[in-house]
C-alpha cells in the first residue's frame, strides 16, 4: 500500500500538486505509547494513517484527559496541523495507541495545496466536519448520558475494535478516555460485576454479558 | 449596509458567482425568540447577520439545552445549512435572541459556488474552524470547570454583551444556556448574593461587584 493508495483524494489533485506532496512526505514508525502531537508544540503536519491506531484527546490544566476522537488506518489527521488555520484555537494531543505505521505531510505544503485547489479545500471541510460530528457526539454524551451509560458503551465499542471480549485495559485508562476519575470507573465496573456483565481480573476486564451491558449503555 | 459590505469575502468572488448569490439571497427580519432553524428541519441555507443576535444550542431528547455559541453583526451561520456537508452529522438549534436582520443563503447555490472555489471553500473551513473552537473551549469549561465559575463567567459575559450590569433574565433562562437546571442555578446565585457580588430582583438580576464576579469565575 502506497501513500498514492491511502489518500483519499489523490486523484483530484494536479500532477504538479502530487509531486509536491510525495516529494514533502516523512514515512514514520511509531511504538504505541508515543506522543505524536502535543496541542502546544509546533506544527507536527498531517497525519495519514497506513496502518495502527491513533487516539486524539484534550487535557486539562491539571493533567486531565478525555478522548476526542480515534484514528484508523486511512484516517487523516488534520488538527495535528493545526497552525495551518489560524481559526482553530484549540489544541489537541495526539498518542499513538498501538503501533503504527503514517505518513506526515508538512502543514505549509498541505496548506499551500489547500489554498489553490477547490477539490482539496472542500475535502478539508468534509474532513473537518466529520470530527466537528464526533466532538458534537461527545458533548451529548457528556451532558445528558450518566456515567454509567458511557463506561458501557466504552466497553462494548474497545471489545468491537479489538475484536475480543477480554479487555486489557486499566480502570486509570478508561477514566482518561472518558474524562472522569478512577474511582468512578472502579465503582460502576464493580456495579457491573454485580449484574453477572463484566468479569473484573488484575489488569483485565471480560464482558461476560454483552447485551446486559447494551442494555446498561441504553 | 447592504450584503455585499457585510459578506466576508465578496471581492473573492467572480462576477457570476457574485450574481448567482445575490439572484437567490432573501432578506429577512426576525423577531426575537423566533426559532431559525431546527435540528432535523429542512435546509433553511446559510444565515448572514445584518443586526442582531442569534443563538446555537443542543436539544437533549427531553428537551435540556445547552447554548453552542452566538452569532452577532457580521456573523455567518454554517450549520444551518448542514445539509451542504455529508459529515454534518449533528443538529443545533438557532434562535433569534434579539430582533434581528438577516440575509438567508440557499444551502444548494452557497455549495454550488464552494465546490468551484478555492477561496470560498477554504473561508468555509475558516469559519467552520471558529466554531469548532467554541464548542472545544465550551467542552472545556464543561468537563473542567465547576458551575459556580461558569454561571459567574456568563454573567459576566452577558453583562459585556449587553452593556449593562442588570441583566433582565430568568434563572431558567440561565440553566438552558448552561446546559444545567434551574435549581442549581438558583442555588449558586444566591450564594453569590450572600458574598455580594449580585443583587437578585424578580425578573433581572444586577451585578453590584464585578470584581468578586472574576474572582469567582477563575
Amino acid at each position: 500500500m502506497t501513500f498514492q493508495d491511502v489518500f483519499p483524494i489523490w486523484d483530484k489533485l494536479q500532477p504538479d500538486q502530487q509531486e509536491r506532496m510525495l516529494n514533502a512526505l516523512v514515512f514514520r514508525l511509531v511504538k504505541k505509547g508515543t506522543i505524536l502531537h502535543n496541542g502546544d508544540a509546533d506544527c507536527t503536519g498531517l497525519l495519514l494513517v497506513k496502518s495502527g491506531q491513533l487516539r486524539a484527546y484534550m487535557l486539562s490544566a491539571e493533567g486531565r484527559e478525555i478522548t476526542l476522537y480515534r484514528l484508523f488506518d486511512r484516517d487523516l489527521c488534520l488538527f495535528s496541523a493545526s497552525c495551518m488555520m489560524r481559526s482553530i484555537q484549540f489544541e489537541v494531543t495526539i498518542q499513538a495507541e498501538k503501533d503504527t505505521e503514517l505518513w506526515v505531510i508538512p502543514a505549509e505544503v498541505y496548506q499551500s495545496i489547500m489554498e489553490e485547489s477547490a477539490p482539496v479545500a472542500n475535502y478539508t471541510n468534509e474532513l473537518m466536519a466529520s470530527r466537528f460530528s464526533e466532538v458534537m457526539w461527545l458533548m451529548e454524551q457528556v451532558m445528558w448520558k450518566s456515567m454509567d451509560k458511557r463506561i458501557a458503551a466504552f466497553l462494548l465499542d474497545e471489545s468491537a475494535i479489538e475484536g475480543t471480549a477480554v479487555l486489557k485495559i486499566t480502570h486509570e485508562t478508561i477514566a482518561n478516555h472518558l474524562g472522569t476519575h478512577r474511582e468512578v470507573v472502579t465503582r460502576l465496573l464493580r456495579y457491573f460485576q454485580s449484574e453477572g456483565a463484566v468479569q473484573l481480573r488484575r489488569g483485565s476486564i471480560e464482558l461476560t454479558d454483552l447485551n446486559k451491558l447494551r442494555e446498561i449503555s441504553g
